[in-house]
Parts: structure tokens; C-alpha cells; sequence
């Protein structure tokens, strides 16, 4: 691998509150594509305009990060509902927060659920079908951020549709190459994620909760800015990757 | 006058809740320009979808609708707040909009500010100014509704902005040519609504309150889907003008 | 049957925004019992006073109509969380449309959930006793409105809770009597629904839309304010006790 | 001085949602009344439940902490709109957090107005008169938190009604005996704040910021739980009060 893109959520907060200490300007100067919270899990309309502004500024590709409506969850929870609602919700969202990347003279980059959104996209052949159609029609060259092993990294691909598959740094994989979620103690090693990554980048393997060596296939880095030390994760990742010589780049530019 | 664009805003409903008795699918068939009520004021993904359809299927042109972030009063209650806050709701709800219609295969055709927020962009020089700044920057062919008399029409003009000036059929004009409230006794009879608007297409004047005849310019004539008795006000509107020979179409079919 | 009550939901409107057309002071003059939407469903701060105001002038007891967080969809729709969650959504909703009684030197007489909230307590055991816990700890003597077969009135019943049971003068039942969902040709019929409610108070029957014949305890007849020809039913049924010596008052006043 | 109240506004976040790092549950043991925060600046039901349980732990009274419904600016910015509006709020509001208080078997020991709410309140005799009119009517021994140089003090004791005055012990003062806005340098030291806190016990009076005496009257000293270091401040006030041997405990309990 020559080149990787490392993306990371951001503008995830809601007028004046916050989630955690997630430095997005900190953050911004170490990542390649940005997914921008577009009002209902989180974000309003002055964050995305200075969010947006924050990702021109650092060459960073704008993407749209719609969620579910549930502000008070943080789009955590799923939520039941007709897949044609969920993906107006989509629509909606990704097209609010094109408009300020228009708005910069810049075009939107990519298109990334949030949270549960992604989890029920990833096992809903329907919902991920419509939100596909409305891609295809809408944007076609715009990439989804999606897993390897998701309905939606199916059907975009059958449809000709690009897509982006992720390798998720902190988080951990279980044998079928699909995350799992682990009790965890303590906090997340900064260098043992960059050794992750990097190993994740030459020999495409990652190794799973078991132990055991598992492939993955991946063209984005993600980790989230909600995770505790994530400035310092995000610095040791750029830190071993560039000293790989692994370029860090949207995959727009590859 | 050959032609003259219609307009009426549409999509003024919010999940299972309504304000009047408005018949978006008569009035559908009888405008040119929809202004779709686009989510803050009126207006959810679903009913926005759905109205894009609707104008679609009738050949209507595809306008926002953005307002205030007050659906409890329904966008008509001045508010107070920084004109960069208010001009980044409009720049979020006209992206909304837009992304249904490029879904449709269509592109946005115009922007109107709803209610209390078309009326402060009026009054507002700093406010009309950063709107027009981003109408510029990302929508430059897009044309601005707006009232001739106003800050929005001259800043607009001035910038070399595309605008297009209203007649409201269903209000009362004053001597300086500005729309006045009247208390009224009594529904508004259509076949005078009719005549007006067929005498303001003709001479470009129109009877003020005090008696007096007062220069009106326009473009385009609107009326409001809450105002009762709408689809028989539209259904005379446009017979008269198709009785005396004037096209009824968006302007940007001129 | 001597006396009977007659409730009905009221306030449920929002802002400038309606449902239907529910003439609440028509429908005020005509009930014993209100159930003020308390703000989750429908209702807002100002309409819930002025919805307490009219029920004070009209001597009608004052009951709080908590719902689901579901403005949109009006509280009509399953949601899925904790029972605890949904139990604290009542606390808070009751505690707001009793404040408004108590201003009005008046005291909060019952409790009636709304719509799927309502369905989702008569089938949750874990709900009901949740919610009945509560009503114990706080208004041991203001009872819960419910039907009949429901596990809210068979757990308030076990913990000596008062309650009383529902006999929806506007639904259909079956041979279980439970209500049934019907698809209805044409509108209801007021001096049927009026019959039905007589030989209801006078025989504790109900012919079910099998045409058996079914036994039915009460002590409210419930009709839904957004039933279209809500006051004609109301006005039909209330002529028909008075007529038939059934004096119309809360169970309080029992 | 024998004793005094020291309250803090509690349960300021919204479902995942935080302001800062305030410590409710530390704060807690050190105060002896809460302000709780009733949902439409910051709170939710599940909020104000855990926060209830934690202040009945404690042996702290609860407050109700009505704000404006400002959820993305938390209350701190000034609304227009009718008196009676914003009092209906403040009823819907008050009678939330009291129904959680009775359901632990507690009753609603105090009413503060949050924020810009409070600050309106303080300057409007419209509005002062119809909170204190409310308040009369439904709740005639429940003190009402405000300023000594207030509207909202003045009528209240005209009226009648039971008042608790505040000193802010994280606030500056002008000549006049009122707060004044500071830029600060730096974070307050809480070593100071006790030592203001304490003089203002002893003698009634604070230094103004122009270095000049001022006479202060109070029952209650007041913190915010989002100044940074709330928790340090609040300790280094307790143990120099205690030092001193005043009480620290509710007014109600005078």
C-alpha cells in the first residue's frame, strides 16, 4: 500500500454542548477525510459551516455524516421506521451538508452514516437498496464509506457504485474479520494502534481477539474522535505512517 | 406581459400535523414555481420528498423554502440572533431541498425565504448580504424571490444576482407600493383576486388600499396555499391569465 | 348504571398546527372527563392552559394525556427503550399538566396514557408496574384510566390502585372484547354510536362485529376528539343518557 | 450569620450530552439546595430522575430550574415573546420536577428561574408579576431564588410570597450591588471565593470590583456547577464555613 486515507468524525457536538474533549482542530491537520455531523445525531448549521470551513483549510475532503434522528442519543440507538424514511433522512442530511462544502468552492467528498445508521445500512438489504438508488441518482461518483462485509459494500458494488471499506483502528475484529465489541480496561496504547494500522496497511492482516490472523481489505483508517486520547491516536498513526513512507490521502486522489 | 411564472409554497404540513385545509395536489396543477417548506418552519424529509415528486410529476419548478428554526410558530415570529446564524439555516435547508430534486433528476430552480425570514432579509442590508454571498459563491444562475422594495432585490441586483420580484395576489398594496395588513371581513372573493392579477400583468399597476393607482414591476405572482378558499383563488388566477393569453411558466423557460 | 362518564381526548394541537378539525369548546360542554395532551404527543405550555381553563369553566375534570416523545407522528407509533425510560416520560408529562390544575386551584383527577403509549403499558407488564409503582409513591388516590383487559388494569387493580375502565364508543370490538381495527366505508353513524353506548351503560353488552354478543365492564365512555364528526357523536350520545336518566359526571363524583 | 443555604444548578446535560466537567455527584455532598435542571435549557426525564434520587440521598432540597426553551443555547440567550408564554414555561417546567420530588416522597423546596430567564425575570414587572401571580395561586410557601435587586424580589415581597436572596459567590459586584461581567485572567481560586464567602456571612458586605465596600443581603450563596473547578470551590467554601461554624442547610429549615 502507497497510500491510505484516514478519516475520523467531526463537528460532533450541538450548540454549546459537547460529547467529550475531541479537539476537531487538533484533529483536522492529522486526517485526510472528514465526516461532518449533519444535525440530527449532532451538528447544527454554524458547526458545520465552521467545521467545513476547518476541513478547506487543512485540505481535508468533506463527507457528509447523516444519522439517525435522535439527538439525545447521540444516533446510538436503533430506531425502528420504514427504510424510505430513514434514507429521506439520508438524503436530506447529506444534501445540507453539501451545500456548505458549495458554499467553500469545494465539492462534497464522500458520503459516511453515523452510528446505527451504519450498523442497521450494514445488515438491511432494503435500506441499503434505497439509500444505493438515491446515490446512483444523485451523486454517482461519490463514494461510500462503508465495511467490507455489509450489505451496502454489496449492492453499492454490484450496482457500479464506489465505495470505500474501513479499517477500524480502535476498535477489535473477531475472526470473520467483522468488530467486535470487548470490554475494555484501561485506555487505548497510541503506539500499539500505529503498529495495528501499519501491519493492517503492508500485509492486509489484522489480529483478531483470538489471537488468530485474519485479511482485511481496506482503502480508510477510522477512528473516532470520541474515543479517549483520540489526538494522541490519530499522531501516533500519521507519525508511523508517514515514517512507512505510506502517503495519507482521500482516496479521490489515488 | 407574454408569460408569467406562479408560485405558492407547498409542503406546509410537519409529519401528521396540518395548518389549513391547502390541497397541495389541486394546487400543484395550477403553479409553475413550488416552494418547498424545507424542514425549520414546515416540513420533514418524507412530505419534502414527496412534494418534489408532486412538482415533478406536474412540471413545476422546484424552489426552497427555508425559515426560521420555529415550528412551533410556524416561522412567522420575528427572531432574534446573528444574520451569519440565520444565513447558515438557509444555506442548510436549501442544500436539503436541492438534494431531493437532484434526486428526481432535477435541479433547484429558485430560493424563497419563508415568512419572518423573508420579511427580516428585507429589512436586514447585513443580512441579505451574507445570504447573497453564498447564493454567489454556490448557486450563482440561481434566482433569489424577493419584493421589489427591499434590501434583498437591490443587494442582489447590485451583485449581479439573478432575482425574481413578486405580486401577491392575495394581499392589499399601500401607496408606496409595499404590501399593508388589512383587517378583513370576509373570505376573498377569487374572481377579483383574478382581475387584479390580470390588470398587474397588463398595466403593471395595481389599486392601493387608499383608492390610488400604484406602479407595480414583477415577475412572478404568488399566492399562499393557507390562505382559504387557495385552490378556487389559483383555479380563477389561472383561467384569467390563460383567457387573455398569457403563458403561465417559470421564468427561467423565458 | 345511574351515572356515567364520558371522556375525551383534548388540546391536542401544537403551536399553529393542527390535526383535524376538533372544535375542543364545542366538545368541553360535553364531557365529564378531559385528557389534556400534556406536550410529548401534542399540546404546548400555552395551550395546555388554556385547555385547563375551559375544562375549569365547563366543571370537567382535569386528567393528564402523557404520550410517547413522538411529536411528528403523534405519538402513534411503537417506540422501543427501557420501560423506566418511558415511566419517567409520564412522571414528567403529569407533573407539568397537573402544575396547571393546581394554578387553577383545581387538582390533576386521572391519568390516561395516549395512543401506542396506552397500547404498549396494557401489554408491558414491566411498564405497568413501573408506572403503577409511581402512582402509588406519588397520587395513591388519582386513578389511572385503562381497558378493562390490559395488564395496567389488572396490576393497578392487585396494588389497590383505583382505576377506571374505558368503553370506546367509537371503536369496533371483537368477541374477546378487545377493540378491533375495522376498515370503515363512509363516516360513523352518531344515533348508532349513541345506541351502542345506551344498551353499553343499561346491559354491560356490546354486539361484537362478529354480531355476538359480549359482556363489557366501564365506568367512561371514551370518544376521540379527531374522529371526524367528533362533536355530533358527543352531542348524540350525551342527548341519549340525559334522555335515558343516565346523569353524566367523573367517578370522583360518584 | 448561624447559617446558610449554599445552592448550585444540578443536572445540566442533556441525554448523552455535557457542558463541561461538572461533578454533580461530589457537588451534591457539599450543597444544601439544587436547581435541577427541567428540560428546556438542559435536562431530560431520566436526568431529572437520577438527579432527584442523588439530591434525596444527600438530604438536599430540590429545586425546579425552569429556563427558556433554548436546548442548543442552553437557556443564555434572551427570547422575545408574550409574559404568559414564557410563565406558562415556567409552569409546565416547575410542575415537572416537583412530580419527581413527590414521587420520592419529597416535596419541591424552592423555584429559580435559569440564565437568561432569570436575568429577564429580574428586569420585567410584566413578567415578574404573572410568575409571582403563578406561584401565589399554586404554590404560596415555596421560596422563590432571586436577586435582591430585582423586580422578581420586589413584587414577590409586595405580594407576599417567601423569597430567597442569592450571592454569587463566583461573580464579581459593581458599586451598585449587582453582578458585573469581568474578563477574567486565569481561573478563580477557590481559596479566595471562601474568603469572600465567608465575609459576606460575617459582615454583609463584598468588595465591588472598584475596591470599594458594598453592603450585600442574602440567605443563599450561590455557584454554578459549570464554572471550572466547581468542585474545588464548593469544598474550599463548605470547610471554611463549617470552620467558622455556620450551618450550612436549606432555608426551609430555619
Amino acid at each position: 500500500m502507497q497510500a491510505v486515507d484516514i478519516n475520523c468524525d467531526m463537528g460532533e457536538r450541538f450548540g454549546v454542548w459537547r460529547l467529550g474533549g475531541a479537539d476537531d482542530a487538533a484533529l483536522m491537520s492529522l486526517i485526510s477525510s472528514a465526516n461532518i455531523a449533519a444535525g440530527f445525531h449532532a451538528g447544527d448549521p454554524d458547526l458545520i459551516a465552521s467545521t467545513v470551513a476547518l476541513a478547506v483549510e487543512n485540505g481535508v475532503a468533506i463527507g457528509a455524516h447523516p444519522g439517525f434522528p435522535d439527538l439525545k442519543g447521540f444516533g446510538r440507538r436503533r430506531m425502528e421506521g420504514l427504510p424510505e424514511e430513514f434514507v429521506n433522512d439520508i438524503v436530506y442530511q447529506v444534501g445540507a451538508v453539501a451545500e456548505f462544502a458549495r458554499r467553500s468552492g469545494d465539492a462534497l467528498a464522500h458520503v459516511k452514516p453515523h452510528g446505527a445508521l451504519y450498523m442497521e445500512l450494514a445488515r438491511s438489504e432494503a435500506m441499503s437498496a434505497l439509500f444505493i438508488d438515491y446515490m446512483r441518482m444523485a451523486r454517482p461518483d461519490t463514494p461510500i464509506f462503508c465495511m467490507d462485509v455489509s450489505h451496502t459494500c454489496r449492492i453499492a458494488r454490484e450496482a457500479g457504485h464506489p465505495v470505500v471499506r474501513e479499517f477500524f483502528a480502535d476498535r477489535d475484529y473477531g475472526e470473520d474479520g467483522a468488530i467486535v465489541f470487548t470490554r475494555r480496561v484501561g485506555a487505548l496504547d497510541p503506539a500499539a494502534i500505529a503498529d495495528k494500522v501499519l501491519k493492517a496497511c503492508r500485509e492486509g492482516r489484522v489480529t483478531a481477539v483470538t489471537g488468530r490472523e485474519v485479511d482485511i481489505v481496506f482503502e480508510s483508517v477510522c477512528f473516532h474522535s470520541d474515543t479517549p486520547g483520540s489526538t494522541e491516536i490519530a499522531r501516533a498513526i500519521r507519525e508511523r505512517l508517514d515514517g512507512a513512507g505510506i502517503d495519507i490521502r482521500p482516496v479521490s486522489q489515488n
